[in-house]
């Protein structure tokens, strides 16, 4: 008892000088890494925003920050979409952009109520293709029961963009009934079950095929979809039960639960047999020599529930379109490690680490 | 009477007829003009983006939208900043992105309380050129009493932007005491007057000096300032008289005053000795063929209050430091021709119309 004591209190020693420590961006210039979501994402946010901007809700780095407006809970977040191809199986900027900011919004507990759009294009732009994008955003706003109620179009000379990125800030109101506890990492507790929301990877293989670089052929199309209908049937099904959810975009599941990881100060651990990847996904992502736990989702999240209302929460995902292929996927372990590790099929066990580097970069 | 009544109803059908013609983008590509803030834009705006996302919040195309969110008034905008070069005197992108939306939002009479910031990071742009636009974001976001709560980093290939496009999106409260009537041109009324808040065109010409593309020499430099102290001070000391304000970028005070016009179906007239231009934008303005009318201002509104109070307006704007060169420029004639007419220093008259082309891509 003694001996795990104070191993147990040295690791979190360490955890504890590990985030006192100043994240510093060691590259002179922006790399492709620094968008890719992983780990030089991360000390760019934190060395030069977070240290730049210190407020509150910033530092919890959610995906959207809860803020009170007279009286009101909301929640606000925002992202830019520079995907290419702009047009692909499954969807186009304008879905992926009302989506991606939708789930951020959902994902935080939230009820989505209103975007923002703001549109960078590029001179020779076709208004064709603007009109098919925004038909799609108008599409998927209904489709989430959103309204885009503000927008900016700047234009910039050819070659200082790349036809069309999409910016959208979205707006959710916190007014769930009861006092339901906040949302995130920090409440994550040894017990948990971990929950996928369906099959992962399929977005980040569409994208990469869609290129046309790769001579790999499958029958694989993006899974962008809007995730508020998803997420509001899991918190009324295990209310009081759900710690934490996130969309599994940029740097994949693994990323996420690397976040949560630390963040939480527990292990994560991954049966990796149980993590539902489709057929086609697996084999281009084996072509391609990636991991699919590092593939970008674009309508599927990551959920942290009470482990004795896991089937409960499982049901609940299931039972809905968009989450039929749910699964029950890991556990939340006592060990203070702030690790992420995966049992494998073979019966052995590494480490799964934060994404590292851009294996694919502007997906979305 | 009879003769004048007649006139009147023939040029309200006249306007009515025009509203409801749909309009139409006619070009195949985006050009520069689409991004310049005025007659194109107003088209591809009305055309494309009203047409997919009809709601009743966003056919108001105010700078900001208000919403009700959970019992409070909120009112959400979006802007993105694709200023070249970055960095210019009198400031950079970082606090004109910071400065441009809180703008917006005060000029919806609402106080700026968060923002979120998008950046689009070209590969290779420096991470020093990063942190100085950060650094200029968190002081103007101080200076203007917000927080930046949240944020988003996409990185590009080199050659798919131009060193670095931040979109800010703001949330602000309409709070103030009293039933205050909705801001805005609907609310304009024949016998009202017209103001600036200070000498206007000093952003644009301070861009367009930093180009370095014109053997122009100047002593002059952007404007851009947060407004919301000086709008609070306005309504404070005319409570109810102020019928709209707006800040006066892309396009100019001639394109703010050309909407006002319309969709108050009224007639502008301004006093061009009345109109504040330091002597150094004037003339940089007469080498460039340019009028000041049409250049962007950062860090200036125009104010349509009640024409009996138009002195006390004055006065409470010349009371702030940022309103100093405030100066009351025309007024609202009842006549229904929905035009801006300007009274010229020899005696003329000629029409401002609405900003056509784009002298001046990339202001902001």
């Amino acid at each position: 008892m003694t001996t795990r004591h104070i191993r147990e209190e040295e690791v979190l020693e360490r955890i504890e000088r590990a985030r006192r420590r100043k994240p510093r961006v060691r590259e002179e210039r922006i790399t492709l890494a620094h968008g890719a979501g992983g780990k030089a994402t991360q000390t760019l946010v934190e060395a030069l925003f977070v240290e730049a901007f210190r407020n509150p809700a910033l530092e919890a780095l959610d995906d959207g920050a809860v803020l009170g407006v007279d009286g009101a809970r909301v929640v606000f977040t925002t992202d830019t979409y520079v995907v290419s191809p702009l047009f692909f199986p499954g969807g186009d900027i304008g879905d992926l952009a009302v989506n991606g900011t939708v789930n951020d919004l959902a994902v935080s507990g939230s009820r989505p109520l209103y975007l923002s759009a703001g549109f960078v294009l590029e001179e020779g732009f076709p208004v064709a293709d603007l009109r098919r994008i925004t038909a799609s955003m108008a599409e998927a706003a209904a489709r989430a029961g959103v309204a885009v109620v503000t927008g900016d179009t700047k234009v910039v000379e050819r070659g200082k963009a790349d036809g069309c990125y999409v910016n959208t800030s979205g707006i959710g109101v916190l007014d769930r009934a009861g006092d339901a506890p906040a949302l995130g990492p920090g409440s994550v507790r040894p017990g948990d079950a971990v929950l996928v929301s369906g099959p992962i990877g399929e977005h980040g293989v569409t994208i990469m095929l869609a290129r046309g670089e790769l001579d790999i052929q499958a029958d694989v199309t993006s899974d962008t979809a809007p995730l508020n209908g998803l997420t509001a049937a899991l918190l009324d099904a295990v209310p009081g039960g759900v710690r934490m959810m996130r969309d599994a975009t940029r740097g994949g599941v693994a990323t996420v639960l690397n976040e949560v990881a630390r963040a939480a100060g527990r292990t994560v651990v991954l049966r990796e047999a149980a993590v539902p990847v489709r057929a086609p996904v697996g084999g281009a992502c084996e072509l391609l020599g990636i991991d699919p736990l590092y593939v970008a989702c674009e309508g599927r999240f990551v959920a942290v529930v009470d482990g004795g209302r896991a089937e409960a929460a499982l049901d609940a995902l299931r039972g809905h379109p968009l989450g039929e292929g749910a699964a029950v996927v890991g556990a939340v372990d006592d060990d203070p490690s702030g690790l992420v590790l995966l049992k494998t099929a073979f019966g052995g066990t590494r480490i799964v680490d934060t994404l590292v580097g851009d294996p694919l970069p502007r997906i979305c």
